[in-house]
């Protein structure tokens, strides 16, 4: 890891374009120590979440027309669901300064270079990342300064990307606390299809399930929830827009996975089905291994 | 709730076939306060166990032999996995004394009444129980007293179960701690199928479809599995051959509740392939539903 810049603010204007839980972290960060940036500027969807971001103290200044918002910043992050990014990145590139960094937070990598790449002005710079980072709540009152704390954050440069621009978000993620890791937008989406997008699709669907059983066994779904289906509801309270868009954006990989999946369990229920025990002790000590990795990993 | 019988013991001498978590965490209850049993005698599949369990000091006596266990015994309490109880009723039914209860922990309700209650003698009552709680570990070192506390236990007698029986059950995992309802064995199928039995078999699925991934990507679930699916490995340590035998012992509930997942999984991949983002977002919606309702209920 190369010797920390000086701790002076990394840009003179950040503007966070959406403020949900992870802009609004990153904002509490920002404003809090002031290494980032020496302003912060929220922009959002409404003016009530912009009037709740003054409320809260996390933004020098809101800006309801994202365009207006991004005048003269040298950092913009887009903090937006993914479907979003597209609309946006037109709304803002004509007011882009030069030199201007345009990175993200968004769960999925692919979809952010195909839909904001090509809009991104000559003379401007975009460094694609995601902070691996989240809680299921959602809003700019569930962000926290600590989000960030020991968690990674992926960089997926474009090949050509501008080396001190990915060397300023590095930093910026650093001083936010994250591990912060480069990687192929392909190779990200496909890791992150499993280990979190094919599970909250999991959790969602479960979820649905219980929700359309009749009546009764509804209700005893919540007494006896303990039992197991409790933990899978966690993740399934997250924000219903922002995982549509991320399925939405992550369709290849997240096929496949859940496709893999699919076929897993089919072969489970099949032994169920015809009564084979050896097959269905194997899975289940295949399925421990990666748990007990976890535990050496301290990961858990 | 009618008034607590006096704190004498419920039973003179309590046998525990088989003494893993639930089995040492009732032993423990038991030598604890001696309000169930006045002797507490275990019963192992192996003497390695048997000694561990002297060694810890939760039983007073250990015997290999399990019809020389029951032997005396006005409470037998089965605490094997479930695909070991045919067995174990066999070896132990024509040691049983007139008067003794046999009872059990199992967590499918239907195949111990079919395995179990043609094997009990004349005499002997049989009341089929399922305390539903347990962690992920398991063996007499998994035990502790709490883990009944304020969890409920299921009983499910077949009719014509004497009275005096099921009180006295009742009675036993009150004193455990546990908050005790009466359910009939299908239902109780049917309901524990989806908190339970279909969350696990999806847990283990999914480790094992991560730990089928190529070599690279393996290593990256483990990273940043704390993005979803760390949330999914918890349940999915739970030991092997007790959720061998669950899963065999309740396939058509279970079959029924996995079918039903998977056409609502079918028909989220149908959407995401397709774009369909109002398909996707409902369901989310739908399923956060159940969510909200444990949160009020004060279940998370």
């Amino acid at each position: 890891m190369p010797e920390p810049l000086s701790q002076r603010p990394l840009f003179k204007r950040l503007v966070l374009v959406g403020i949900g839980l992870i802009g609004s972290s990153v904002a509490r960060i920002a404003m809090e120590k002031r290494e980032i940036a020496a302003e912060v500027v929220a922009t959002a969807r409404t003016q009530a979440t912009l009037d709740r971001v003054m409320q809260l103290g996390i933004a020098d200044r809101a800006e309801l027309d994202p365009g207006r918002a991004v005048e003269g910043a040298d950092c913009v992050m887009l903090c937006a669901p993914v479907g979003a990014y597209a609309a946006l990145a037109e709304a803002i590139a004509p007011h882009l300064a030069p030199g201007c960094i345009v990175t993200d937070v968004g769960s999925t990598k692919q979809s952010v270079i195909r839909d904001v790449g090509p809009l991104i002005p000559a003379g401007v710079h975009f460094v694609p990342a995601h902070p691996v980072a989240g809680t299921e709540y959602s809003g700019p009152d569930a962000g926290f300064a600590t989000l960030f704390q020991g968690r990674w954050c992926l960089l997926t440069p474009p090949p050509g990307t501008d080396d001190a621009a990915v060397e300023a978000i590095t930093e910026l993620w650093r001083r936010c606390g994250s591990m912060v890791e480069t990687m192929e937008p392909a190779h990200h989406d496909r890791v992150l299809a499993i280990v979190s997008h094919l599970p909250h699709l999991i959790a969602f669907t479960i979820c649905n399930t219980a929700e359309g059983l009749e009546g009764e066994s509804r209700q005893e779904v919540l007494k006896f929830s303990a039992s197991g289906f409790r933990d899978f509801t966690r993740i399934a309270a997250s924000d219903p827009v922002m995982w549509r868009d991320i399925f939405l954006n992550n369709r290849e990989a997240l096929l496949e996975m859940l496709a893999r999946f699919m076929e897993d369990a089919q072969a489970m229920a099949r032994a169920v089905r015809w009564g084979d025990p050896g097959f269905i002790e194997d899975s289940i000590e295949r399925g421990r291994v990666i748990r007990q990795s976890l535990i050496e990993l301290k990961q858990v």
